[in-house]
């Protein structure tokens, strides 16, 4: 797709957009820019289809769920929050309520926003937000044929402790459970 | 690049890697997988050439130093704290120190690791790691020449009330200013 004009991006400007790569999940773009300095420069875009969301999902005496899965991306071990993508159809309180369910078959009397997320915005478009949930009710689990998730409890302070040792890692998990903790540190927020 | 025989990668198992574009920051790959359940499927993964680093820099009162840039990636004002990547020829702390100095014209006498963190892990393998610089020192910037940077001081309760309302939103951000009013809020971590 090369624009007959450039395409005002902030200071940048784009003068040609072509789909380098496209799958279900993504669509790769490699866009020719003027750079906010006006040279010549190039930009690969990896837009993403789904928003991002995690579930920061606490039951009555404060402990955490976390979902364990091997990442095929990092070959790598890694302990979550209950996290999904969420494909326009659908809003991103509604797609985080569908991903606590399938992935932990649990459901949330009360959900709330914690903040709105842009996840690698130096390459990525991916953006998403991060709940709340309490109230929680068990139920049955029910994750996608790629998924091959465990399930555990952990208290606050022990995912804290588990990121500070990197054994947690995942960003999402990071900024969820971190902007909870000062929440409850804090006291409620203030007008 | 096809293998003659599969990969394993944790419970899945790769049959073949194309590479479907690459540029100087990232190389996207294609590949065809056996996923967890033994069912054929693709992968598409975007894998960084550098990591990215954050860095908390907090002067003697508390404030913290915040840089703002559009993000052409998802076209929209960004501030954030100073980032950047990290090639394979630099620690994540030499450099976290550069960007700090390149982006912000600081050099810090206190240097620590928060955390590390996989950033995006559903698509990308793009890892790093968010620091806690405190003894700042003012310098000279010397930003890219693709950068168009702003930079401002701002008090913690600040950043985080405007995590709070959306308008910080960069997930490195979220976490490392989360991760450090943890700490901050916590005391001290115990052994």
């Amino acid at each position: 797709m090369h624009s007959p004009e450039p395409v005002k991006v902030g200071p940048w400007r784009r003068r040609s957009r072509d789909t380098a790569y496209s799958n279900p999940w993504i669509e790769v773009y490699h866009d020719e820019v003027d750079r906010p300095d006006g040279n010549p420069g190039i930009y690969g875009v990896v837009h993403f289809r789904s928003a991002a969301v995690a579930v920061v999902a606490a039951d009555e005496v404060g402990r955490l769920l976390l979902v364990g899965q091997h990442r095929y991306s990092l070959d790598e071990y890694s302990w979550e929050l209950p996290e999904g993508g969420v494909g326009e159809a659908e809003s991103l309180l509604a797609g985080a309520q569908r991903e606590l369910r399938e992935e932990t078959g649990y459901d949330a009397a009360a959900w709330r926003q914690l903040c709105r997320v842009s996840v690698s915005n130096s390459v990525t478009d991916e953006r998403g937000a991060i709940f709340l949930a309490t109230g929680l009710r068990p139920g049955e689990a029910a994750p996608d044929e790629t998924e091959d998730l465990a399930l555990r409890w952990a208290t606050l302070d022990e995912v804290l402790d588990e990121i500070d040792r990197g054994e947690i890692h995942d960003l999402l998990t990071i900024a969820g459970v971190s902007r909870h903790a000062v929440e409850l540190l804090r006291g409620p927020r203030r007008p």
